[in-house]
């Protein structure tokens, strides 16, 4: 396995209180990003982070959690490495930051400030059934997003 | 005048580099709501920041500018009050956290951070000629755009 | 009276529960401030924030406090401009980066961070009965401690 | 191995421009961490936290930077798993809420607020030929400092 330093790193960003269609598109984009040897990075919480964590833990990948809290328990059961930053909702912008692209499905508001940060800080933004904005290139499934979020990376 | 604490609080936020119509708007925007004895908080930049700040000075308003920089000497001249953060883009969320209503002229992606922010808290949200948000009310005018976003508030 | 942006900072940090002496000391730090016509700049909260607020307000001078939490109401009765942040303790940072120069009464951990900071940003830091760290100035009264802090700023 | 999240997390703290001594001390600091089954936090960048990484990672540990920049790539090249943050100084206080204790070997001014923020987040703190301050305890070796740190943690 390559370096954590060498991988490229997928941010994957939506809501904590998705349907069942979200889920299950979050939990294979986490297998398929795992699968194709990169870092998922997240807010660390449910919903959609915690399907997409558990889907890149069982195909034996890294998983980062970017918390909004203080403590580093309150990540979902799925997250390897915890960062907890004290920040609030304010920590969006750090989930982007710390990724070489980014894949949103479903999503409120704080997935919007999301695909926004992420196109501030200049990232390649992947929407899979969520906000349409311009700048943000759609997916069909899950393969579509990760095979977008991934061309021109190093793998 | 009222105690600064007793007036009404309202972000406008929009783009650092806007046409000449959007820059007409906001200083609109900020002359009615200093007018109507609403304190302004922006982001303290140019732009749309800097048209509204000016509008509102020449009214006798109070201005605020939360800055992304360490040093308040960069907030421009109608800036009463510069707040240095040093937090980058992330200080977008602390803009609108200061607001009890938001004002959106045109914008880019910050601005649509601000947007998602201004939701995020729960804030009223009222854009002219910016980005189409499920939830942000459309004003037609900068009339229409400041007696809206004062809607309910205490003035 | 000088347009704000005009006038000295001063940030007065120390602790939330301070005995009556800091508290003394604390007021009449925050009027000697607001007498000079410097702008108070503090956390925003009690003890000898608040103290030193209340000196300021009741010399007709300008109380800025930077607050850890989300909602401005959280600022205590003297603080003219509340600005919430959101950022828990962090926003330590903030409230001494927005001064010239700080002057340290009294305090705990929160108020030694602070002290840090103010000399990390190259502020000149003056202590009244508070830590001794290097690179702070002593001062044995609020009289001194406000006359070296103004010291050399434009007043 | 452990999984990350159940082994102890311990930060060293220092400055980036430290004497022969102290880069020994954070070296053989990083390799007892590691050997003890801990994580290293750091704040990511050159000197005491270097060095500590660097003894950290020989001994196969894992070691976490988290920057004050917004490029992950600025972390020195011991640091595994980089965090940007974009928050400029005010990210210290991040680097010891992501830690079980914290020790801090010589240092400046940047070190005296993480040992503050230590404090205020009721962590351990042990110091080694660094800031004296009240409440820190005071280590003559690595040997002793490490073995401090992890006392009553799980390991």
């Amino acid at each position: 396995m390559k370096d954590i330093r060498q991988r490229s790193r997928i941010a994957v960003i939506g809501g904590s209180r998705p349907g069942r269609a979200a889920l299950d598109a979050a939990f294979e984009v986490g297998r398929l990003i795992a699968r194709a040897g990169a870092v998922l990075v997240c807010g660390g919480l449910g919903g959609v982070m915690e399907a997409a964590c558990r889907g890149a833990r069982e195909e034996g990948g890294l998983t980062i959690g970017i918390l909004p809290g203080g403590a580093a328990a309150d990540a979902n059961p799925w997250v390897a490495v915890p960062i907890a930053t004290g920040l609030g909702y304010t920590r969006n912008a750090l989930v982007v930051m710390n990724a070489d692209a980014v894949i949103a499905v479903d999503g409120e508001y704080g997935t919007l400030s999301e695909i926004a940060y992420g196109k501030i800080h200049g990232k390649k933004v992947v929407g899979l059934a969520t906000w349409e904005v311009k700048g943000v290139e759609t997916a069909a499934t899950p393969e579509d997003a990760v095979r977008m979020a991934l061309d021109g990376l190093r793998g």
